[in-house]
């Protein structure tokens, strides 16, 4: 990950009730759209894949992220900095393997679904939030990581927790994505 | 209009980029989906309409604003405040007829198309951000104010600035929303 190049001012903040309002309306399209969850699934991931393609610019340019060096380091600065960022939130991360390339990023709290008591009838299989999966996926790409992100749990299917599974597909060359101290 | 209930804190804003390009996506989507831009607008502004009616009670909690004794008010209320607090900008208020039930809101900077250039081919009668108009629409409507809302102009259009017309419909019953001082 490339060095900021500056910080943006304060009028890049907008109100999260009209962002989340305006998913809902998305989804809501998409479930009218594709009969079949997994095609709604799928559609959100490939939208979410095309805005995370270009989030990802606007995030080096404001963030203070140096280069990283282990995936791990990887994981936090998504869920310290990105959720943060673009969320307001900072999902709790733990790592669930021995080769440290699996990570998960626990939400305690899911701004999206904020207005979403539960899922539609009939739309059991949903992932309302996939989009989130999708950006991370396409962030994650433009910086030549390749992962897989998926939603492991979900609140809104009755999990105790909302949890975003990320796998790493491919070491990273250490000496390329060294940590500028 | 009512008094605030209380302001909710920060955590309530998010990065504008990923409202932004979520709502490219859903209009993107719409347009797949309708082959008449026509069919698009009204989607979008139906849309909006849901979105306003279910925003007003979070702008009223929030929000500062007294009750209102003129539409001159209300229309300088929607640009200072409830645009500035969901779209972080403040639109230029003009009144367009000597009846003083229609205004103009002119956007200098409409945050909505930052990653958009120009309207997709054929789609030259698009009014990509009709969902805004939908938007005050509901919201009005939700306290009590039928109104007409449109884009007059549209610099996505070629227009040398965005104008969004707001024709009020019904006279104001101007004991009821006098404005407390």
């Amino acid at each position: 990950m490339s060095r900021p190049a500056h910080r943006r001012p304060e009028y890049h903040k907008i109100n999260k009730d009209l962002f989340v309002l305006t998913y809902g309306a998305l989804v809501a399209q998409l479930c009218k759209d594709y009969e079949k969850d997994e095609d709604v699934n799928k559609y959100l991931d490939t939208m979410g894949y095309g805005i995370g393609t270009r989030l990802v610019e606007d995030f080096l340019a404001r963030s203070c992220v140096g280069r990283c060096h282990s995936y791990s380091e990887i994981a936090d600065i998504i869920a310290q900095v990105a959720f943060k960022m673009y969320l307001g939130i900072t999902p709790t991360v733990t790592c669930n393997n021995a080769s440290r390339n699996e990570f998960s990023l626990i939400l305690d709290k899911n701004p999206l679904v904020e207005f979403v008591e539960e899922l539609p009838t009939g739309r059991s299989s949903l992932c309302y939030c996939n989009l989130l999966c999708g950006i991370i996926r396409g962030a994650l790409e433009m910086v030549h990581l390749a992962a897989d992100v998926t939603f492991l749990q979900d609140r809104l299917k009755g999990d105790s927790v909302t949890e975003i599974g990320i796998t790493f597909l491919k070491k990273l060359d250490e000496k390329k994505y060294r940590r500028k101290k």
